[in-house]
């Protein structure tokens, strides 16, 4: 606005660099730039209800302005179809990502340990640490230490205390939040996954058990959601 | 049947004592005598949607067959009444339970704990602890020990371990008998409350979490049914 | 840490070696060769969400320590990979657990009754007899047997009575633990089935309805789960 | 349409006659008199949401036409406000119906049974009840026969077989009308009652339950529909 | 029992009669052969959850005493094992019904009608249907009136009204019943039809908006069940 | 902007002019004066949640600038102390609509209709027709028409064709929607309310029923929204 | 009526024309031939649980009569079978849909943007936009403007308040019609999306969302039901 | 444990001392002293569901070892009862917090945002403020600036982005955390409040909404949990 008012740029023309700057337009998709601009971070794409052909093209506008990407939820055929045609992009079959880490740049401050309750919690683990990997942090990923063996959590304590900020994936009862929670003083983010049977309701238990944590440090996101999980933890390791 | 053969008593007459025998008609009740026959237990009353005097009705039946018996759920106008009307009863506001103990002796044959996971759970405990009470259970009550201070906990392993059957009653994410599970080895019966708010939509939260408890040895009970979390781990302990 | 007194072991030793001890590292599982010394119990892994090679590996640790083991929900795949390489596996494809029974010593006191409402319920039944013998049961298993053909239960009345623990699988309504409640005097665990349709929503009816029960010694697991149940019925078995 | 075409009346009139005919326009509430000539039936009045002036407006309408008239959901004050002006209303206060039974003609050909789990299901029962009187049945009412004392239901038995339709009330696990259902060979009609607490979440477990239900001659009306009930019994009981 | 006083039976041998006459136990499922004898209706089978060795062994057994059989909710596979097995055993795949229909003998004393809100609602419809037929009764099939297109219903009023009872199919808002119950003055059975998408969450909006019905002469059963809907209309049409 | 560069305005004063124009700041509410330029309407202010004090004080900030305005869910104490301050007010205690009504100016092209199912939904249905008569439109309101009583429809057809655009408030089944839709080929919009008991859950079936319509001119607000039917109602009248 | 009174027609031909006259019994189906007169509409079937030879035999009839028509939730077993046999009948794989676009004849008064939050809300939004184009409408489609990009939405401000009614597609937290409701003063359909994934329950959490949006001038149709809301804009485009 | 090896304190001492140091026991609480070592925090006690004398024996144990203190959930006899017995208490009636402010000093390396959609949901921001401020951190509370005027929004679009964190706090649909977390690139909070009716379901639909943002940085505490966000805020502000 002050180069409208000094005349280096009309009117017209500054509207039309506002309105086309900031994302480019492919009909089915509206190609966002800003991210990295606004962010710092690297650009993601989220391939559920997208083609190939669609996620791919939104991936060759972006990679073409970064060098760090992220597709979640792909599911092999797209993952095959990206792998040919992104270089660089590695896929991780159990939690369905695509990653591109062009800049292994360290951003983070500290480390984020990243805790699942039980094997099968993987996959979901695994997409919050690929996440928190390729925005520049240091990860501590801790497996299978559910609240029922409590010696096992006990014993990864001190690992658990280092870390800056907590991710925890549980499904089923989605306890561990609350005892990560007690025995760290750092953010805790809690992730419920799928994981269980019957009165689970396809983690609705877990969600439900997370959202009213006793533990003040706790707050969540959507079920499976380990980008999401990962992706805050980054912005608070940044801080 | 073996008398009908032997003539010494008439069908008719066999009928009309089967009829009448196991319990007595007052028209809006069928009071039951055959709880104390076949489980050697206290009668029991769930005052909740009863007028005050359809439960002093019952309950005066009932007193005169056994030296026990406790009135669940029964708001304060229903206690005034009955404690008036019924000798030795005493109320207990917390857990709206009113109590004859006449009978003390010592049925079971370890200790019940009964443990909860806040102040706010307090009302069910009690309610669980009269019960295993006046069913002749020696009871070691713990409160406030949630799993976000684990060491309170921890604290308390001891007293834990040396019980026969745990009782554990928790809200909000219900997540204490996974972890108190996990402590020991004997059966673990779970009391989700109501305590709580918001998503734990009236302790719907902490009934999913625990029926998805990851420890083997639990079973759950309704929520806020402390009488029945009492009863069972009675049935167990006098195994 | 008397031990650590008498400077038999120190302070560094004796915390690695607690920290060690209870459990081996595979990193996608902590394999806790804990429930065996804790429970005196066979060794159980829930097989959902886990793949082929890591049931395989966790087995393969386990039962180096355990003359019994129990893997629930196996798929096809899982199972034929299992029997393969555990000598002594036998597999179960209505219940989907595979099971090996080394030891089959009986530490049960009494008998436990595993009852199921339908020829649809079985499976759940199944799982819950297989984990209740290898824990050392005698089991009595009396299927269809639901509610609404009331003399079919009723002709089981004395085989029932004759029972320490009572473990009931129902599905549609749920309602045959209330009934088998008030038959028995001794403790019933019940297990709702995902057996039905429409308003069922997958076992949520028969769920609600036991969590309702009006007989005071019914305990709930988890929807399907057989395990749970005849898990719990062995601890009250053996106390 | 045949006196149109005779000319006896014109096609306004015929118009005007049709639009006037089957019900009164009392501006917030249309009165129909149908209900008497298409079904023989008492008028009815759901009062519940409405005032007392609308309740009684509607009322005196009504009765003009009729001898017998029920208002159910009547809370404490309409009542007073409806038995002051309308002569012959009875006030039942634990149904919250109000009745006028002038013509007491017997029009089923059987005997209606209305049965009910326990006490505090009463209320429940006794609209049923009063619905189906005032549409002139013969009604048997038995209270307090739930699941968990079979005895106290089998040893009813032979008053249920004598019925021609049994309403049956039920309310925490909803279990009775299956029971009942096998025990006899008429229409079952299952009403589910809102009494329990926690899980049974206001009725919805004894719905589920009843929907579920694995006896064949049961069908389902509202969570504390008593009316409904005793509606539908009353109609199957004339034909 | 009089047998029993006379000497002509001994005790142990009536008991042993008792015993073993109701039903037959082939392990997997107590078949009954008690339904012929107490309702005067055709065999009924529920296939979903069983094998189809399991459907025919019951099946086999129970045409030995019934002219008439109808196995309901059977998958292809097992209509072909069936067929193949039991002589005049018709399948029909739109309802996944398999029926014998031996004796046509017309019980109902009048007609009953089956009508369906929409195309996509005939299989339940048909389910109805095809159990009304073999237990008796005269069927008028009447498809496709939803409310929206209120002239095919008012056009079809006659036909409605000449039925004794009527069976009502509809999904999505489930509105059917209430406009039809409004129409007649016979009992209407309502089957709410897992037919929509969306907000109909299977069928439950169509089950609330039934259970809710303004119409005083409706009654519900489980979605999708056109055989209870069909069952229960056959016991009313007998009466 | 153009002002901007013409350096009439500078750009320090364009960004406080933007800042401040649109709404004036209370500090617990943004009044916004905008509403009039960008819709032509009257300001509106949902009561529920605020103070009386928070209502006047926007209400008064309002008035200055707009001759018509409406407040709603306002309960009495609120009413009592706005229309004491606001001159002109008028409360409506069964919709709890307080409105000003200076400017009665009609916008609206042609009728819109007020349905009503039943006589306990005229509350809603009277907030729907307070907000169209105060947003220019000539309302006829059309009561107690609910689907049971297919003729007190069909005879005010006529009345329903005539209008522009119809609102139909329904509570229970909520099927009202559906068979007007059919019979007009205007815009229908649904407003669900919470009248019914039992399964009606608070209005849930009522809005499932209407959101799954099969009547393609239906489009549904929330439970109990008559004002936000009124208002969509007014704009498309508008058009 | 007129005529009956003039004789040119007598009573009973009279009857039948009214009776045969507004649709056609194939007997699955009552074809309505009744919209094009009714609703000036193309003819519409909605092909989600009828047969291909179903669909055919419906669209074969309505084809006769009417020079447009849509086929809606066509899988592509069902389209392969209708593009034989319908002359110019062209399939969308992405949103299913089947049209014939014989008549393009323009009847909207204005443009109907067609909106959609990301991508992967495109087939529901193809859905709504071939509905309104076969209805005789110009439609601004705008892809992938959802809420988290303000930016992109705002960049589209203009081309939003050009039209005269607007859909809004949005799947995940289905905030969008909100954000566009406050942006625009025409009426704003909302149609909430299946897209996301765990807490988003399958469009649950959008529909929940849309209802309760805190812009006046948001109406909702159901989950994925683009073809309500074209229809419904298309209505109100005409008025 | 070195003092252990160095005899300085004996095996007994020690565990004593570990048993007795973190927590003191009043029967009904442990009051654990230890959230000022861990956390360097005030004391916080959630009051619901205790009573006035258990909140006062807690907080009189707790100010003794910490200058700040915050109640939450305290109605106004527990404030009453709080105020009169800890000097330096302030009640908030809005948020029904109490606190002890006796240590001023700012931690917050940031400002720390509170903004709320509507003036509602000011109760749920003030105990999310008053929350940050006791943890020692500078808060710019934003009210009324709901997404329905995005103006109101984008006015405050520089005081939001200077924010270190942001806390959301939402009723109704919940919409604005994602807008705002697309304007900002540092965490973002959500709280949903229970502000709305009908299908917001007491704050789920915001909920809902909240955990299936677009928006990648949000994070979801539970509903009404302003002191979770609040706290969660002070954390990541402090780091």
């Amino acid at each position: 606005m002050e180069q409208v008012r000094e005349g280096a740029v009309d009117v017209d023309g500054a509207l039309a660099r506002l309105r086309h700057m900031p994302f480019e337009d492919l009909g089915f998709a509206k190609v966002d730039h800003h991210r990295a601009l606004r962010h710092g971070m690297p650009e993601v794409i989220f391939a559920m209800g997208k083609t190939p052909e669609q996620v791919a093209a939104i991936a060759e506008r972006l990679i073409e302005n970064a060098p760090n990407m992220l597709i979640t939820r792909a599911d092999p055929a797209t993952a095959a179809y990206i792998t040919e045609r992104i270089p660089g992009a590695e896929y991780f079959p159990a939690s369905r990502a695509i990653r591109v880490w062009g800049d292994r740049t360290v951003f983070g401050k500290g480390k984020i340990a990243v805790v699942c309750a039980g094997t099968s919690d993987i996959p979901v683990a695994e997409e919050a640490q690929i996440t928190a990997e390729v925005m520049g942090n240091q990860v501590d990923a801790i497996h299978d230490i559910g609240v029922a063996g409590i010696h096992r959590l006990m014993n990864n304590r001190v690992r658990l205390t280092e870390a800056r900020v907590v991710v925890v994936c549980a499904g089923m009862e989605g306890a561990l939040p609350s005892v990560v929670g007690g025995l760290v003083s750092c953010p805790v983010i809690a992730v419920p996954t799928s994981v269980g049977y019957g009165a689970s309701f396809h983690g609705l238990a877990a969600l439900l058990g997370m959202l009213n944590s006793c533990a003040s440090n706790v707050t969540v996101v959507n079920i499976d959601n380990g980008f999401g999980a990962g992706y805050v933890a980054s912005l608070i390791n940044r801080i």
